[in-house]
């Protein structure tokens, strides 16, 4: 099969790959499981992907494109955006395991350049929302967009807080969103009356 | 060593597994690692604890404990309380981890039951505070737990988001306290003339 669709055969091992890493991290993912679930050899892998950690940090860069891709950034309305990221979040259990274990696993705590960039281009976006008076300006728009993103996932299986503190609230979905998005809201509101 | 003092060599275990689970998880986690580590045989440790898991379970519910003896709940100022869980997860990364592993690596979700308990007897402590107007009632108190508990520990090193994202903050942490306290202030406080 691999000879004769290639982009196919990358898109099973990518596939494959998501559930292998998303199941066992990094270093207890096996490549030949990961072989086996695409339907190819081993040695393809390494032929596309160099090695584990490569074929890891591939992964896990397709995914967060999708995220990006997923959920444009509307820095005057970050309630609105938190709930789109909530919405994915709890869509994509895999994915927030995958970033889990990127950040449990990685040595220097590194972050994919992808990732880096997007953040400052929001953090100038956001700036100039606040500078215009349509988000509250009193906390640093890094720090807003962080703490933004650890509520709208608080709720994932990968948080080791929400659903294990707050099981209930995962049997009313539409509740709990509503709620992150509330909460959002507190945190970036101009405040009345200025 | 062990015959002589088995508090302390059962001290000295559960150091060394402090380290080895922080850094490996449960299924990397090697227990002739934990063995050298603390200066005992392998088999000791399986004398005393049984397992590895059983290992890791004893791990996290002694500092599940430290943390709960560290912070003590105070739904009257969940502001102040933030700040303290923020100060623990800052000053203790390994802890930060542990909870991290354990929740990427547990099959059922599961919680430790003291965990459960304690957070019982937090939503009860909570409710009881909404009903006397000096926290919001707008949102459920196990929610509100949860959402102060992602907050607080969203700039930990076992955190996808904060660190990653929000690198910068990390250098000033006396701010970054501050920021986080204050978002905490805005989720919880009593909307003004109500």
């Amino acid at each position: 099969m691999a000879t004769r669709n290639p982009d196919a055969t990358r898109a099973r091992i990518l596939e494959a790959a998501t559930a292998e890493f998303s199941a066992f991290g990094i270093a207890g993912a096996r490549v030949d499981r990961i072989a086996a679930s695409a339907g190819c050899s081993k040695n393809l892998i390494y032929i596309y992907f160099a090695d584990k950690e490569t074929l890891f940090a591939t992964v896990l860069k397709q995914h967060l494109s999708l995220v990006y891709e997923s959920n444009d950034f509307t820095p005057d309305d970050l309630p609105a955006y938190a709930g789109r990221a909530f919405d994915y979040a709890q869509a994509h259990p895999d994915v927030m395991r995958l970033m889990a274990w990127f950040t449990l696993e990685q040595q220097a705590g590194g972050s994919p350049a992808e990732r880096a960039a997007t953040m400052r281009d929001k953090i100038a976006q956001l700036g100039s929302a606040q500078a215009m008076g349509q988000v509250d300006a009193g906390l640093p728009p890094a720090f807003l967009i962080a703490a933004v993103m650890s509520l709208a996932t608080g709720w994932s299986v990968a948080s080791p807080f929400g659903p294990a503190l707050d099981p209930e609230s995962l049997a009313a979905p539409a509740t709990l969103r509503a709620n992150v998005v509330e909460l959002v809201r507190r945190i970036t509101r101009v405040p009345p009356g200025e």
